[in-house]
C-alpha cells in the first residue's frame, strides 16, 4: 500500500518562504512584484483558475490584477499585450487560455515580451529551456520537478515515462527530466502497448486529459505516480461504479453533483509507492510556480 | 542480414531537384539564395565541413562565401553577426562551431536573426520546433526525418530510442519524431541497462560520440539503425581488432593512417534491417539540410 503525495505541506512551506522574500524585496526595491492576468470570456474553469492565481499572489503580499473582457478581438488584444509589455509596473502577465476561436493564439503568445512571459509559453523561453539555459519555464512541469526535489526523490538514472505530449506539460517536462539525468520516454495516443510501456516506469507522469485512464496494470509495484489531470465527473453511474471503494468521493458527488478526479485511478495508490491526489496534488503547484516565475521576472528586471 | 542504407542516391536526387528549384527562383527573383559561413580558427574538422557546405551550395547554383578568421574576439564577432543580419544579400548564415573558448557561444547564437539562422540553433527557432510550428530546424535531426520519409519507412506508432541528448541532435530529434507519432525514449550516459533499452527500439538513433559503442546486443532483430556518429580511428590495434571482418576498412586504414567509423559497430548490419554507413550516411544529409534551410530562408524573405 502506497501513500498519497499531497502538495499541501509543500505549498504552505513555500508560501511562508515567499512572503518573507517579498517583504525583503519590498524593502530593497520599494515595491512588490506585480502580476496581471488577462481573462477573456466566461469559461468557468478559467474564471476559477484565475481567481486562485490572484488570491495566491495577494496572500503573499504581491500585487495582482485581473483584466477581464467578455470579448475582445485580436487587434485589441495585441494592443493590450503591447501596453503590458511596456508598463513598468507590471513584472509578469499571462493571457489565460483558451482564447476565443477567432484569435490566433500563437500570434498573441509571440507578442508577449519573453521577460514578462511568466507562463513560459513564448518560443524564446521554450528554446532556452531546450538549450538547458535559464529562462521562465512552463509552470506545471517546472513545478513538478521542484516538488519532486523538495521531496528528495532520487531521479538520476531512473526511468521516467510521460503520458501526453502537449506543449504545456509533456514536452517541456521531458526536457526538464532529462536535465535531472532521468531516462525519458514520451508516450501518447498513438503509442502501442501503452500499459506495458508505463509499467517500466520508476516515475510515471500522466497528463493525458482522460479521467481515470491509468489503472494498476499500468504501474510498476512501488513506482511514483504524478497525476496532472483534473477532470470533473458528472455521470452518476460512472462515479458510483468507478469510485465504489472511495465512499468520501461518492459522498462529495452526492452533495455537489460532480466530483474531481485525475487521469489516474485512485486504486493505483495501492500499487504505487506514492500517488499525487486530485485535488490537492499538482494543481496548486502550477499556481505556486506562476507566482515564483513572477518573482523571478521581477528580480531580473529590478536587478 | 540487413542492408546498408547509404544516403548517396537520396542526396543526388535532392541535388537535381534543388538545382531546378534554384533556376526557377533565379528567374522569379533575379538572384540566387546566398549562404555565408563564418569560420574562426584552424580546427581541421571544421575546415573540412565548411568546404563541403560551400561546395554543395555552389554545385546547385547558390551563392556561398566563407568568412575566415584566424582569431576574432567576441565584440568583433557580434559586429559581424549584426552586419550579416542587416545584409540584404545574405539569406542565411552560420557560425561554424566550436568557437574559441573566450567567446560566449550562447550570446553569439542569440544575436543571429532567427530568420537567417539556417543552423536552427537560435532559441526562438528551437521554441517554434518545440511548439510544433514551422521554423528553421536543426539540420541533422530534420534531415534524418526527411531521409526516413523519402525511404517510406512507416514511423507512426513505432518505438524510437535515441542515444544522446545534445541540443544539436538528440533533443530536437525527439520532438521531430514525436510529431511523426513515434513513441520516443531518450537515453544518455546516465541511463541504466542501456543495451536492453535500445533492444526495444524499432528505430534506433545513435548520436553518442563514442566510436563503435553500439554492438549487436543493443539491436532488435530487424530494427532500423541510424548512425549519426563520425569518428576517426587512428589506433592500429583497435582498428585491426574491431574491424577485422571488414577488409576494405583495414585497407583504407593502412593507406591513410586513419579510418572513419560511426558510433555503431558495422557488425550491427547483420542484425538490423537497415544501418546507415559512415561515411556516406547522415553526414551528407546534414549538409543537404543546411542548403534546404537556406533556400527556405530565401523564400520567406523574398515572399
Amino acid at each position: 500500500m502506497g501513500e498519497w503525495l499531497s502538495s499541501t505541506a509543500y505549498i504552505e512551506k513555500r508560501k511562508e518562504e515567499l512572503k518573507d522574500k517579498i517583504d525583503s524585496l519590498k524593502k530593497k526595491y520599494g515595491r512588490s512584484p506585480s502580476l496581471s492576468v488577462v481573462l477573456v470570456g466566461n469559461n468557468k474553469a478559467s474564471i476559477s483558475y484565475v481567481k486562485r492565481k490572484e488570491k495566491f499572489a495577494k496572500e503573499i503580499g504581491m500585487k495582482a490584477e485581473t483584466l477581464r473582457f467578455d470579448n475582445i478581438n485580436e487587434k485589441d488584444l495585441l494592443s493590450l499585450v503591447k501596453k503590458l509589455n511596456n508598463d513598468d509596473g507590471v513584472d509578469g502577465f499571462i493571457i489565460q487560455l483558451p482564447l476565443p476561436e477567432d484569435i490566433d493564439v500563437n500570434k498573441i503568445i509571440e507578442s508577449i515580451s519573453p521577460a514578462k512571459d511568466v507562463d513560459g509559453f513564448h518560443p524564446y523561453n521554450l528554446g532556452k529551456l531546450f538549450r538547458g539555459e535559464d529562462a521562465l519555464f512552463p509552470c506545471t512541469p517546472f513545478g513538478i520537478v521542484n516538488f519532486l526535489k523538495f521531496n528528495k526523490f532520487e531521479l538520476a538514472g531512473k526511468n521516467a515515462v510521460i503520458i501526453g505530449r502537449s506543449n504545456l506539460v509533456g514536452k517541456p517536462l521531458s526536457i526538464l527530466l532529462l536535465k535531472e539525468n532521468m531516462t525519458v520516454t514520451i508516450t501518447h495516443s498513438k503509442t502501442r502497448n501503452l500499459s506495458q510501456k508505463c509499467s517500466n516506469a520508476d516515475f510515471l507522469f500522466v497528463a493525458a486529459g482522460r479521467p481515470l485512464m491509468v489503472t494498476p496494470e499500468y504501474v510498476k509495484q512501488g513506482a511514483v505516480v504524478i497525476d496532472v489531470g483534473v477532470n470533473a465527473l458528472t455521470d452518476s453511474n460512472i462515479v458510483k461504479n468507478e469510485l465504489k471503494t472511495l465512499p468520501e468521493k461518492i459522498k462529495l458527488f452526492d452533495k455537489k453533483g460532480y466530483v474531481l478526479v485525475g487521469d489516474v485511478h485512485p486504486e493505483v495508490v495501492k500499487k504505487a509507492s506514492y500517488l499525487t491526489p486530485v485535488p490537492k496534488g499538482i494543481g496548486p503547484i502550477t499556481v505556486l510556480t506562476l507566482i515564483e516565475n513572477t518573482i523571478k521576472a521581477f528580480e531580473k528586471r529590478a536587478g
